[in-house]
């Protein structure tokens, strides 16, 4: 019989953990799986661990229970009502798996090893035959890391504080023997060194920064421009968002991370352009995010002709069934031995790593010859 | 030295051939050519005709000079002003080849002969290498063609009246041994007789209803719903436009043609979805056209989200450098002998014949192919 | 001590009248009062009946019962989840007010007498002070109503069918000695001898088609461009609704008169415009209504610009207070006497009776004025 | 025969300015007045000064020529084709008219004097009977003005730089013997000592900010929601725009003065919201501005609605009409003899000064009040 799949979240009381728990335990009670990619048919022919064998767990620094964080979900219309009665077992073992995150106070390399055990306890309690570390905290300000190499790395660790949480998250999960996917634009696996450690114990890495929404559609139009050859002059974004994220966004060092992340994409796929965008917390807005697009393009002899869109949505719901495929396709990494960078997970990020291909067309070809690999 | 290649334009009158002809002019004097996909990089390589080797001529049944309709053109904000001055020499040597349609009362055999016998002197007069004829007039209501195979056709065709206007000309272009391509959802080669007729001549062709707005959107967000499991529940759209093809539309015939061949790449790519389609003739937009679409979806656990576009772009100015495109391409086709449909030109069309495929993406990556076949 | 005024409404279990009588009992419960105009400070001196003063009845065609039709609501998103259970007493007092219209078979005066049989008892078992009647049925069809004066109607109403659904409930009404407001577009007190009736039994009526979503936008909007001296050009609508009532919306013939309904104001303020109203029925929207217009208008020497909104709005929502105010209008209407057509209504409506201003902010000045008479 | 009255533009090279006097000219020939509220028939009665009648000059820093300046508008769309070779008489005219700003080195009450003696100059000249100022410079950002009252402001002014140069424009209309009005947020007739100084001298001023878009449109849907009591939560907005006015407020600075004066009327129209006003320079829109707004609200029991609008215009071309009527209102208002701050104006103010009254409706039967009597 196959064995189960563990899937550790840093930010495991968040919207989109809790999203992400509550949702994979509705998909067994018979809820279709929509958007989750990898029950696509295209799909089906990979093997993928079956969605009922993903075990959930991870650190949170708040103790809120998660059936406390489903009920508000449930109030602010991300789960759908009722939901909370019909899965009260999957959130008390969920719960039983998650831990709270260790004093800084400690120091980082104490920090790093107290967290992969944790990871180790989750994997020996439930059995489980591999493990995936994904990293749904909130964004990150951004941290500027001195430390180079992993040998200067390690040295340095238990002197003094060099990296932000994100990172220690990282080297726990490679400690602990799991893959590590960044669902978020934090620091965590940016830095050399931080990667040559996952090469070192051998473990798949990926990331960063989900696409849920406006740099989604982004990844659909800005090549639908590129291969029509009309030239882009401008492309302007705001983004209305409340709920936890946006009131994290509210700090302009965290935004400064998204925006970084959201625009590299647009640069890569049409060249430099004009154009802000903006991310503004609007807290009566809940869970639901607005963003709406301004481009402004030519087409034959310079006439300026524009596309406006407006997507709403729902982050969470967006982001939560994505969680799902990267388990089941790190988990699928670990099987091969893949050690490094997964940069065949690009279609699922805004910031893919090591790669510099953002047409969500192109990634998800990518994706499927990494799958099916003949 | 390079010889030059024809495109002879049936409506070589109408907004879309005045566009394309004034507009290759324009290249020739130093415009960018934005807009025109065959001078992106990933076609250097393949040696397609010069843009400024091609030649202009074509059928129409008004009799309005070139030169006036450029004027009204520019005054409508479609073409640049001051450009009816600089290109006067090119507008006056594709007048010289614009021969008046004949009269439908010589019967459709006689009229197809006539309009052979036009293109015909038109490459003898030009020392053409290559003669492409391309559909640019208004679209066509529907007609039931109820003769089937082209041993029929040819027999009845001297007979009575079997085809529409669209057809005749595809037969008169391959029996002048020209390429054709329908850029309207008209009938021309939709009838199999129509065909045959192509392929008894060897001759290529291809179309049908170049995608030059809404629906080039819709050809790359609705694969973004599909790869990304999102259950897409209702479509709606809404044009609306003025111009000629406004006025042709606002007849609900015509814009039958346009709404079927518009629905067909949705379903195609999504499977049945609610919704309709609008075409608003609204005089006073002029030559511009204005879309928006409504997509209602769902998320995770069936969660409601939208996505909104406003499309706000001049037909015209999209369409001619495609027109510039197809041309190109179809002459590389007759070069290489390709007989029969040419599926690998979908990425201009909204009905793409013989082909299945919608995903503009896809498309893309198919014409590059067949470009480079390496 | 005051009495109770009764509110019987026509169309008891749809989706208004259920949000109505579930919504007022809501803000017994402490809801604040949102959309409720009356309750604006402006209205403060009036001396209006007490919203917990008005009692609910009516007719209807079928017999769900009310708590399952609020059920719905609550699933669909448009009551709040748990309203159910905390108004239990108040829908149940509803119910018994609600009578089974009687069967058209009996002949058109019979059922007149019948249903103002029905109301007269509301009247005497709740023992009310004033009783109005208001029409929140489904759209008719439009109807050729032959028979002009009161005394011809009275005649031939014994004989054979000359009136729809809709104006019998009015006559009964009157009949009964209770108000009318008609809150559709159905003829109801368009033909001359139902006004005539009205005035013969000395009740005010008013109405009709109220304005709570894109009409009302239209409202403020285009007197905006008349004071501005910007003349529009072209005004154009979509709107996509699924529910109840966009399911009779289907049937074009009921939603011609809707689409009458909603052209004369724009007529009416900005003169004759081009473009065209839609509504489609798009069936997983459920009760909410997207809206979408598109307006081109020019500015100084003929610049063109456009200026676009977007609604997205709950229908029910939006007008059961609305059907709160018109009760209390119109009972004040009675209590001071008022006969005939109520035009201060016009604040609610799209074609409001007996008046042709059709600016919002200009309608709530008339309706202050009447209010407050000073 | 009635005499002229003269429009003295500070920023007279300006886009708006130009489109001014090119547009006066260009009704001269024969152009409809779209946009000129004063040219409604409710405005026929009260005997303004004709169109014609209008002689314009002004103050700028740059030298530019007039005709230069039309020949950028006309290129951007902005003005209509051919336009600049019918009114070079008119642009002569003007051009004559237009002096060079004093340098700031001669001292605050120097400059005062010296634009003072050009205003005056520029009346007699030209035989004109009364003279408005108008300020439509760019904005300036914010500026502390720390002297009080007017004793003090004579006293000081002759001794060092205590005002901004908007502030110094409008005393010089004032002992120039001129009205004042201000289009911008400047800083202009804020401080008190400068509006006791138009009383001490017998002059009228008025503004601030004229709304010409996005304002435009608040300033009659706030009142809609207020009067339909449905709360606002959270009103968004972004503009872009390019041109001089974006690249000016691409300035923060001068960012917050635009933003403060947009803020204002929400606030006073429907208390606080959330929300921001982003105002972004994208310098391919030209003169060109689009703003999006997207305004959260709730309908009964709570339900979350929402309104967005996309307002595409071009600004110069709805400002220029509205210099027009104020021109002719203030020379109404010196005719009447009105001394002090001309509150009736505030239909054309983002920030209408000694008002609080936002509503676009109020604010016309405000302006009609004022300009009929009756």
């Amino acid at each position: 019989m196959r064995r189960r799949v563990g899937v550790w979240l840093f930010g495991a009381r968040g919207s989109v953990a809790t999203t992400t728990i509550a949702g994979a335990a509705a998909l067994n009670h018979g809820s279709p799986p929509a958007g989750v990619v990898t029950e696509l048919p295209a799909f089906a022919s990979a093997d993928l661990v079956p969605l009922d064998h993903l075990v959930f767990g991870g650190h949170d620094l708040i103790e809120t229970p998660l059936l406390k964080q489903v009920e508000g979900l449930v109030a602010g219309g991300v789960l759908p009502p009722g939901l909370e009665t019909l899965i009260t077992a999957e959130l008390a073992e969920a719960e039983r798996n998650i831990a709270v995150l260790p004093e800084s106070a400690i120091g980082q390399l104490a920090m790093v090893r107290r967290m992969a055990e944790d990871i180790r306890a989750f994997r020996l309690r439930n059995d489980l035959e591999h493990v995936v570390a994904i990293n749904v905290a909130s964004t990150e300000a951004p941290y500027e890391v001195t430390v180079d190499g992993l040998a200067d790395l390690r040295t340095v660790l238990g002197e003094r504080e060099v990296l932000p949480a994100s990172s220690l998250g990282a080297l726990a999960a490679f400690e602990a023997g799991a893959a590590y996917v960044d669902f978020t634009p934090s620091t965590s696996i940016r830095p050399p060194g931080v990667r040559e450690w996952a090469v070192d114990r051998g473990m798949p890495y990926g990331g960063q920064d989900a696409k849920t929404g406006e740099t989604l559609v982004k990844s659909v139009l800005a090549p639908m421009f590129a291969t029509r050859a009309l030239p882009v002059h401008a492309w302007s974004g705001t983004n209305l968002l409340g709920g936890g994220d946006g009131a994290t966004l509210a700090d302009p060092r965290a935004a400064e991370s998204k925006s970084i992340s959201k625009e590299r994409g647009l640069t890569e796929m049409l060249g430099e352009v004009a154009g802000e965008v903006h991310i503004d917390y609007v807290d009566p807005m809940g869970d639901w995010k607005t963003a709406w697009d301004h481009v402004l393009f030519s087409g034959f002899l310079g006439v300026r002709m524009t596309l406006q869109f407006t997507w709403q949505g729902c982050d969470s719901a967006l982001a939560a069934p994505l969680v799902l495929d990267l388990a089941r396709l790190s988990a699928l990494a670990l099987e091969r031995g893949h050690v490094g960078a997964m940069p065949f997970l690009g279609f699922y990020f805004k910031d893919p790593i090591e790669s510099t291909e953002h047409s969500l067309a192109r990634q998800y070809d990518e994706l499927l010859r990494w799958v099916q690999p003949c």
